[in-house]
């Protein structure tokens, strides 16, 4: 079923065989998963069948169908917004909103890739450290496939995700002391096979799933891929996995080009943005606090190499955005368009006005925005809303002001 | 488009032209959409396409393509439970799990319909009153379609909902003080047209959208209905528009049968449950707190009776779960297959274990579960969790756990 052929090393571009391996066993190099061109060009898009990401299985790492978890993920809507259009100066502007994943992020897309492969790899216990989507992510698929979650949060994760894993899995467990302290034991028990890996830096199987978003983003707009698309980056798997998706059906055949990646940072965490526009290598940075989690990365470590090779190779742009502009368009997309995105998503939109108006991608491009999560997941401050009298006089008052 | 005919009343049997009508001109009863058979028996289910909703366009109310609003609802996932089954004894056990929609609960699939129809005719404002879902629902899609949403809400209201309703709404106002006061303000602000009625009790066009749950359901089970169909029952709302959707199939000639309908309550809030197991009328109590704030009604209105005797029709059951049930239940969701839905939508998980345990309903029978919410709306208490120190044995030690 499944056309992958190797796992190839992007430092030293050898081929290894389809085992769990994280890294290359030659030179220490970060794997992708490598697929059989000719079986892609056979695919037949548009016409494709199955629950959740699995109508795409050709084109993941999992062999078995048995292994095949699923909670109905993937299938987001692409949704045109003209209003938001107008505001960002653009003429053909998408969402791909994301945030209707099974647990409200686009982390369910790799989530079901790790959680598959853990069960490909004969794994009955799957570990992940993370402060909120990641971990309810692999938490919820580990439960889906009956097979153990155990996950590491920071002491001080967010009120609604502490809930929300804690009902996923009996076996949760949060932190305190240094992150660099805590990542050495997890890393020490990956290798060791005690858990399967379920993290974002290493894990090729894992990544994968998120090529989805290409595929489905491509059948969407008619079997066309779009001009640019931008998308939020922390690690970077994301962009990484996306624009993978999208050069396969380019080399393939099946689309005429490749769109141009944008990346979208929080201001406090922009080590991408910066060598891009100022030319040289990416600098880890000790970050301060943004409201957008899931991009508050100042060290994406040898991933952020990739992603920065991946944006220069593709004529990419990238631009950042501080807490205040991403709840200013926060609230812009849900009162122009209805759609109530969480921060980290909504990075995309300030990043992509201010290339729109320093001229940098043309205003008759067709460009896609990954917004990748809901807005329910943010811990934010009730606002003060005005209280009227439930008496008639006031009441019909309201309604016609 | 529309292949509706007629609004019909529920009460009189008389049929009235397609207006913006609430009740019945004759003698005040409730009103529903009424279609054309033959229409129906030709529309092709499991070959159907579109956004949203619209792919069930013909047998929806809503004329004019032009006022089609969307934000990619419904297509929500069926997902087969196994070991969930198991625990209550089923064989074969289905979640339609209606928590994916873009605001989080099936009230999407009803705010479309009821936006559109504000459009159609020729409405600028829609007023709602709510203490969550509804609320934010109806300012999405109206915020969607570029109209205005005024909201009402008790100043009691949940956080998380609060955040939301603000996101989307400029015109959101909280009230203070007895709510038959203030519905009395918004019944005459409706009867004025003043803003277009957004709620659950009167509006024929609302609630049609909540059909497509039917329509879903035998798409995804592959153009068969199941025997049962699990409902949460609050104003009655979901259980009376699926099951006219599963009827329509049934006397159009797509589905062989019709679903037997379960009411699951709240005990707190169990007035048809009541009704139906005491053979007499619906008689409406005040009721005490219950988390489950979607089924939190006492008094049902003339909807309650039209829900007890659609059951009573049909052969239908019901039954009441308390609090810490739906907890347990919700809890054992989660674990057992991934998947975090709210209290409203988990009440109906003890109401058919019990049905189930008393021997009600065969275990060999096909069942599907309405789960109408995501676990992402409630404002739950955090949990306490355990803190373990970040140094290397701790962290190998609980990963071996």
């Amino acid at each position: 079923m499944s056309a992958a052929t190797a796992l190839r090393c992007i430092d030293c571009d050898r081929a290894h065989p389809l085992e769990y391996l994280l890294n290359c066993p030659d030179c220490g190099g970060l794997l992708f998963v490598e697929y059989d061109l000719d079986r892609i060009a056979g695919v037949q898009f548009g016409d494709l069948d199955g629950p959740g990401i699995w109508p795409y299985a050709e084109l993941l790492p999992i062999s078995d169908p048995a292994n095949f978890v699923t909670l109905g993920e993937g299938s987001t809507p692409l949704i045109a917004v003209p209003r938001l259009a107008a505001e960002i100066g653009l003429d053909n502007l998408w969402i791909k909103f994301d945030g209707l994943n099974p647990t409200g992020t686009v982390k369910d897309r790799s989530a079901v890739t790790a959680v598959s492969a853990a069960l490909q790899f004969g794994f009955d216990r799957i570990g992940v450290v993370s402060t909120g989507n990641a971990a309810t992510s692999i938490a919820a698929y580990a439960a889906r496939a009956g097979i153990k979650a155990l996950v590491l949060s920071a002491e001080s994760s967010s009120r609604p995700k502490v809930c929300h894993v804690n009902a996923l899995t009996a076996n949760f467990m949060m932190y305190r002391g240094g992150y660099d302290d805590m990542i050495g034991g997890y890393d020490r028990a990956i290798d060791d096979r005690v858990v399967f890996d379920g993290g974002a830096s290493r894990n090729p199987y894992k990544q994968d799933g998120k090529k989805t978003l290409a595929y489905e983003i491509f059948e969407q707009m008619g079997l066309q891929s779009p001009d640019y698309v931008v998308y939020p980056v922390g690690v970077g798997e994301i962009l990484l996995a996306s624009q993978r998706g999208f050069r396969e059906l380019h080399a393939a055949g099946h689309a005429t080009g490749v769109p141009i990646p944008i990346a979208a940072q929080s201001s406090v965490a922009d080590t991408i943005v910066k060598a891009l526009n100022e030319g040289g290598p990416r600098v880890p940075i000790t970050i301060d606090y943004t409201m957008a989690e899931g991009v508050a990365v100042g060290d994406m470590g040898p991933k952020g190499d990739w992603v920065l090779d991946d944006l220069r190779a593709a004529g990419g742009l990238g631009a950042a955005a501080t807490d205040a502009e991403i709840v200013e368009w926060q609230t812009r997309l849900a009162r122009l368009e209805g759609i109530w995105a969480g921060p980290t998503g909504c990075v995309t939109l300030p990043a992509l006005a201010k290339l729109v108006r320093d001229g940098k991608l043309p205003t008759d491009a067709r460009v896609v925005c990954n917004i990748s999560e809901t807005g329910l997941k943010s811990d934010i401050e009730p606002p003060d809303i005005a209280i009227i009298d439930s008496g008639r006089e006031d009441v019909l008052q309201f309604l016609q002001s």
